[in-house]
């Protein structure tokens, strides 16, 4: 039971369910759904439990339904699809669609560890979003079981469909607080090209950021990333990358441009890093050279994890105001006294800051929370958002209204309430746990 | 008055509506369903008029808000969006994009007429959507105007935003039933590289349909539009594009893959085309050229017109099922004794049908009634939509529960319900006049 009880942001939230249901088949889903809603049980729907915003944490008197259960993936070549089971993980999806010489494109950090249903459900991004979009642009169909136990089918196989609402969208990215997703149809495109990748130091992350904003004026690179020094070290400390732990900041930047156009791209980008002041410019079209830095990229999390404790933010700007949000959070962390690590999906605006801590100082405990709240509203006074692809979940909760305002909450509650009446689906996660 | 009461699908069931309300601004818009709201009449939104289901014809007693007169367009270069009002033509934004170097890639054939307003409230597609997907895609933020009058903001211009639910989603594509958009965010990406054109002739639809089928699977076409004979003859008994008369199936196809890279794709359509019966295979890098040949295709609707009255069709499918689809509406054409031309987005699996027949001559009128619907339980039998991308509005109502079932139906009614409970907002469009 312990283990179903909280997921990676460990955020202090989590109740302990009655139960937890492994189902193996949707028809057990709408079982236990039917039996909640007959009870006014509270259901939160689990998947991996690598979310980062407490969104699968359960609930006090609730039930749990985990579909790690559920990992059938099936690719359709023909019809360029896959269609998979919630508890698939994002890699297997990848691994399935390869087997066909297609591709899967959304990409978290942690995709060989995170569900397709968590994706679906937080509608996740990843690295190669900065050309290739997020999970809600490939999601074709979905099963969704309602609050009542029904199993409602949306959309198919078909690429393009306007019949009726766009519920499918709707479902996307609600965090399990409307319905229980237990079936996608997923698009797939063909395999990537092969590319080339380019890697540059700067003195701070403020001129990588200006580069970054440069490049995306010029190419639409297929990976554009940034890590702060904190970082690197964190991960060169965990296990070696090969990153230089010296830099201010390294910008980690690819390009899937088919033939001769690649490195006319990379030439680009390589011009915008030394123009906005880049110490060292270096780039590889070797593919395993090329994936041991992108996985440096990738581990900083957990090996941000072996400094203190963590807080995970995910906040996003509009592009141009990366620069300020990027000098904004290195203000916070030292007027709060904390160190904020910061890595980015620095071509879509989208950063993660890291909070790092030490749990047993009530001090660095309290300007902890301080910086995380900081962090947010600074987003926001960007012009931005407190999450870009984590989820508002449970650990922000309390910051959505401050972002979107009184009428869009309540229109969220206006929706909720109409397709969960009892609020008995995932109560807590982007709403408070009772309507009232 | 009476220019506001249809648009181009012309269904017969426009009534008179009492006023037409010319919006200038966002808070006139707010007036006039504040207004709405308090006496319960019905509110149609307009933009262009040139829907192709009746989504925008007037309503008996009701108001007609028409946005025509909200058309600005802004561009912000840095961020790579505009901040669009709905009056605006798809063409104004295109060519806005166009002067900082940058690109609105969604193209409906009618985007030179057609408002972005109607594109958002359709979710509008076209014929680069099958590299470069739907208006969805391209959307970061809007301003709605509720069914109380409320004026809710949506996102913004950050990339990436999963704060809240997918409220933004949620409205695009909901024909104006849910509320009327008074403002949009959208994305941008860099020009399109100009690129190269394959137009393939067929001895038929059947062949080139496999064509398709087969091109799909080894390339990203930046274009995959075909012709029927039926259209192609309309298209140059209209005005010359230069097509071949003689064929049975034009296949219009493009590449826009940088560099080298466009020839060798170029290279692989045609050896598709070939391997499936292709009669004669033209290539050009001319762009005049090009864009001749394109606008022969955009042209069939107008060239259809001259021959008859019209019923437009915008049948989907999964894309391996077209031939099947394809063979199946040539019966239906057969045994209706009706002629059906066939344009298609076919690289979609997203088709036209176009129904031409004899207004005065009442089994000819009945013959096409009937056509017009079994062509959307064709598509529904083999697994695809009754409307990729035109809407459903009021021409295809009927044929929605067919489609989506009754659970995804009541599911639709109960977010009506919750968003305007009063039924005022575009009241006979995807769902009955009345909520009883």
């Amino acid at each position: 039971m312990e283990k179903y009880r909280e997921d990676f942001a460990r955020d202090g939230s989590a109740g302990m369910p009655v139960a937890v249901v492994r189902a193996e088949h949707a028809d057990q889903v709408q079982v236990a759904v039917r039996w909640a809603a007959e009870h006014r049980v509270p259901v939160v729907p689990r998947g991996a439990g690598s979310g980062l915003s407490g969104g699968s944490s359960a609930v006090d008197g609730g039930i749990t339904i985990s579909l790690d259960r559920m990992r059938a993936v099936e690719v359709d070549p023909a019809s360029q699809v896959a269609i998979v089971e919630p508890g698939a993980f994002n890699v297997e999806v990848k691994r399935a669609a390869a087997e066909h010489g297609l591709w899967y494109p959304p990409d978290p950090s942690s995709f060989e560890i995170c569900s397709i249903g968590g994706n679906l459900a937080t509608n996740a991004g990843g690295l190669c979003c900065v050309k290739y979009g997020v999970t809600t642009d490939y999601v074709l169909g979905m099963d969704v079981v309602l609050a009542d136990g029904t199993l409602v089918r949306l959309g198919g196989k078909q690429i393009k469909d306007v019949a009726g609402l766009s519920l499918l969208k709707l479902f996307v990215g609600s965090e399990g607080t409307l319905g229980i997703i237990t079936r996608a149809v997923l698009r797939l495109i063909p395999a990537q090209v092969a590319g080339a990748t380019l890697v540059s130091t700067f003195p701070t992350m403020t001129a990588a950021s200006h580069a970054v904003v440069a490049i995306r004026g010029k190419v639409r690179a297929s990976m554009l990333e940034l890590m702060d020094n904190t970082s690197i070290n964190a991960v060169e400390d965990w296990r070696s990358h090969g990153l230089d732990r010296s830099a201010g900041a390294l910008l980690i930047a690819q390009s899937d441009a088919p033939g001769d156009a690649c490195s006319a791209e990379i030439a680009i980008v390589r011009d915008c890093c030394e123009a906005a002041g880049a110490d060292e410019v270096f780039t590889t079209t070797d593919p395993e050279e090329a994936a041991l830095l992108v996985a440096g990229r990738r581990n900083t999390f957990h090996a941000l994890e072996a400094r203190g404790t963590v807080l995970f933010e995910d906040v996003g700007v509009p592009v141009p105001t990366l620069p300020a949000l990027v000098d904004g959070i290195a203000e916070i962390a030292r007027e709060c006294g904390v160190e904020i690590a910061l890595v980015a999906h620095a071509g879509d605006g989208n950063t993660h800051p890291v909070v790092v801590y030490d749990a047993a100082d009530a001090a660095s405990v309290a300007g902890a929370r301080t910086a995380f709240d900081e962090v947010m509203a600074l987003a926001i006074r960007l012009g931005g958002t407190i999450t870009g692809e984590h989820g508002v979940g449970r650990a922000k909760r309390a910051a959505l209204p401050d972002q979107v305002g009184p009428d869009v909450m309540a229109l969220t509650r206006r929706i909720k309430a109409a397709l969960d009446p009892d609020w008995i689906l995932n109560p807590g996660a982007i709403l408070p746990p009772t309507p009232s």
